[in-house]
């Protein structure tokens, strides 16, 4: 027997209509990618969102045609972004920080029709749109008296798109699974793979992401996402702001610490969100100008694990609370955070810091689980570590065009019908997880597997260290076995015994290295990473000293 | 095109999946019907709402059938709760405040196959177990030690219920628009109707309710439901507490001050949900007794409005936020809630508090409207008012077997596809709602509407004024016009003159009462409210001053 409630399909176009209905004064402040703040409102928005989707229409964009955006965090993006998922078509959000034969290859491969771009992009558009077959315009976010001559065809500036388009265009009304945006996720290997959002995936998501242990927004709350919306939907503020009504500060391309600062301090700004690296500068603008924050609350941090320094440096020198997130692009991205659990509000203060460097626990809307390579349940103790698995309604089923494809459906979920993340973890008895490594860089030696981010850890706080990884070597025994990469200080000589002397009683027995080797210089990758595949190139004859007494 | 997210029906047995796997040993504690505070968690919950699954499963409850409660707030209450909809049964609260013959009549137009009561309505269910046609089993929510002996037919304790039954049962699996729960509103006429939540309309309201401005509750909040889980389900809260993992205390049979406040303080209660009255109750105690609150920080206050007392009373003398909530059975029920708009915080106090009483606005999933009698919108402009439109995906589309039909698909909606709530509101420009009238109450004057609750409220703070109420009574000319009725206090003796006199420039000169009449007693209806209709009927053939120079 089925319910008899009211059918209301969960589309985005409801989020900005109600903001339009009942915050239309509230501000959308955005730095400008010409340079000054600029101020409009959701009313605002959301008129030129329907001028959007009137424009898209006039110019042949159909449901479920792509819109690409290769632009920073402002309000002619969401004008753009609603306008064109409210009437059924996909914004797709394309990140200008791959390389310029990766986004013409993104783009090929979304087929998008209309290509948006902000200025600071002109050089790569000029660049790539010779390759580009399947976009017919090319919509410059700028005034058109501003708009720079360039080598783009079929150019058109923001305002001469929107023009003479009327504010009255029919939004939604269609299934709540159709298609609403489209994000790739560049993996280490293979060519990029794009997710594709859903309308019910995008607000159910934010209805998580926004609950009083996540997000906790409010209208009287004033957010900024610094994390962009090339970066999994902004975590999801450009949806979350306009449903609670809180004021949306929009940084566009100035993510530097005093331009930061300049927005927070000036609009009043109460909750950030953004990964490590931004967060840093952030806090070294701060404190290198003995400046405060006077009206920051929270700040999410994610992306990437949290430094212990950042943590103590927002909540304890600056009363800043710190809501440490995971998640990843096939997530939506929200997958857990680190809010403390009712029974760890008792820890002293270094233990409840120690708690909140976990990644934490998954909202309603979440399921975790870790296996074994074998897909065997491992327990939630907080010790056994496993592959971990993922299940919501915010979370990818498969990827555009059937890429990575694990079963016959085109999926890429595992057997059990979970997504796999690529990470090892660790999950409590109070669902509180841990990551503790990629999957690719757990050591499995003799059928265990052993953390190599965990060795690193401590192998990092050793004297004289400037970087440490470890990688998995083959062993005849063991199959493989770690070996300690350490890239001195300039000027320190750390030894192979201090080294070993560093991890001995930290770790178990038979996790300790069979070898250390000293580098000039550990590679990196594009991000800042350690570049693990290029360590197990350099490495993969490396002859472990153990091996002899195994042959 | 659609997206390609993960199927995840929302449906509720995912709620309590979370709280076992993420808050266990978080507690829920009960004010049991037998008198002692009892203790149990979220993992233990779990266990018995699985084992009731496998016990409705022994006795022949499948999925669509209807179960019945007669139970105050408590534990048992819950894992029935669970344990019904769960597997795709519908779980039936039914009102024990109702007089017997209108229970009776509501578990057989239910078709209840099993009714759970507990020890408090032996006396009721006694008198009504021979009326009964569906009910096969009676199952008292009570030890078996306990269990007096009653002359209850088919009778079994609760723990022999359950006994035996195993923790492993299928849950879930189904259609999100699966039927979950029923609860039956009782209008003023006609015979109850019967609202059927699906489990798509109890996850999303749930999710709604506990964004950061309504109950905003969190893990690390200890709820107390005072509002009954047979109140349009207790507020939701047997569904926010397990999804946020906030401690669930449940306060059972005894909602008097000192039973309320003795467990906010002994159990360390944060937020508490319940009517003016049980608002007022408590109040009182804490007044009376000179105590204080040291943990209770926010009360959702529902059902009727909140007299300013209650208001002041909470914030001005205890520190304690007031969250004004509006909704109806039919809504699941929260349709606003009266948080501050952003624009409004820097109101003066007074004015804040002026605000705070209306009803507020629409969290998202919620969509408000107001109407003239044919349908046509009225502005939102804070001083039109109109009949009060819902549309939502927790509001009713129809009633249990299309009671109340308004269309030939048995909807109970206007063609507007609205649900009319039967209340005259009016809208602002910022979406605040404000309730004016009941729909049938408004005076219809010359084709103009005229809400009697706002002449009310200015006639009883008159002197010497017990009660009052304006009713429309018959006019040649205007149709309708208003007739003041007053009931004085004991010895004083207000005038027609001085009642108008209090009105005069308060209120449109078209509004003042054609003629003011004093009576001994204002009948009132069974929730304490004055009962317009047995009014109407008394002064049917009143002849108004006025009426001969019309005729």
């Amino acid at each position: 027997m089925l319910g008899l409630m009211q059918e209301w399909p969960l589309t985005v176009d409801k989020i900005i209509d109600h903001a339009k209905t009942n915050f239309p004064r509230r501000e959308v402040v955005t730095r400008s990618t010409e340079g000054p703040i600029t101020r409009s409102n959701y009313a605002a928005v959301w008129e030129n969102a329907k001028r959007a989707t009137n424009a898209f229409r006039a110019r042949g964009v159909a449901s479920g045609d792509r819109v690409g955006t290769l632009a920073w965090t402002t309000d002619r993006h969401m004008e753009i972004w609603y306008g064109a998922m409210n009437m059924g078509a996909v914004l797709h959000t394309v990140n200008p920080r791959l390389f310029p034969e990766q986004i013409a290859w993104i783009i090929n491969h979304a087929e998008d029709k209309i290509l948006f771009l902000d200025t600071t992009f002109i050089p790569i558009v000029e660049k790539i749109a010779p390759l580009l077959k399947t976009v017919t315009t090319f919509v410059l976010l700028s005034d058109r008296a501003q708009a720079p001559a360039g080598a783009i065809p079929h150019f058109v500036a923001y305002d001469a798109f929107l023009h003479g388009h009327s504010t009255d265009a029919a939004w939604g009304g269609f299934d709540e699974h159709t298609a609403a945006g489209l994000c790739y996720t560049s993996g280490t290997t293979g060519d990029p793979k794009g997710v594709l959002y859903s309308h019910r995936s995008n607000v159910l998501h934010a209805m998580m992401a926004n609950q009083t242990d996540g997000f906790g927004c409010g209208a009287q709350d004033a957010v900024m996402p610094i994390a962009p919306m090339f970066h999994a939907n902004a975590w999801a503020i450009t949806f979350v702001a306009p449903m609670c009504g809180a004021k949306l500060v929009m940084p566009g391309p100035k993510l530097d610490g005093a331009n930061l600062y300049e927005l927070i301090e000036g609009e009043g700004v109460t909750f950030i969100a953004g990964v490590p690296t931004v967060q840093l500068a952030l806090l070294n603008h701060v404190r290198d100008n003995g400046l405060k924050f006077s009206t920051l609350r929270r700040v999410a941090i994610g992306g990437s694990a949290i430094p212990e320094a950042v943590l103590r440096a927002y909540e304890d020198d600056y009363g800043v609370e710190v809501i440490h997130a995971w998640g990843m692009t096939e997530m939506s991205p929200i997958g857990t955070f680190g809010k403390p659990h009712p029974e760890h509000v008792k820890l002293g203060h270094d233990d409840r810091i120690k708690a909140k460097l976990k990644q934490g626990r998954a909202p309603f809307g979440v399921e975790l689980k870790i296996t074994d390579d074998d897909g065997n349940l491992k327990p939630h103790d907080g010790k056994a570590f496993g592959r971990l698995m993922v299940r919501g309604p915010a979370v990818a089923r498969a990827y555009f065009k059937n890429a990575g494809a694990k079963n016959d459906k085109g999926e890429c979920l595992e057997p059990c019908g979970f997504f796999d993340t690529g990470d090892v973890a660790t999950i409590d008895e109070l669902g509180v997880m841990q990551i503790t490594d990629r999957a690719k860089d757990v050591i499995k030696s003799g059928g265990e597997w052993i953390s190599s981010i965990d060795i690193e850890n401590i192998a990092m706080g050793a004297d004289g260290v400037a970087c440490a990884a470890v990688i998995g070597v083959y062993h005849p025994k063991w199959d493989e076995r770690p070996l300690l990469i350490v890239e001195p200080k300039s000027g320190a000589h750390p030894t192979r015994e201090r080294m070993l002397a560093v991890l001995d009683g930290k770790i178990a027995k038979w996790w300790m290295p069979d070898d250390v080797v000293f580098v000039e210089k550990i590679p990196l990758g594009a991000t800042g990473k350690i570049n693990k595949l290029a360590l197990r190139e350099m490495f993969k004859n490396y002859q472990l000293p153990t091996t002899q007494a195994a042959e």
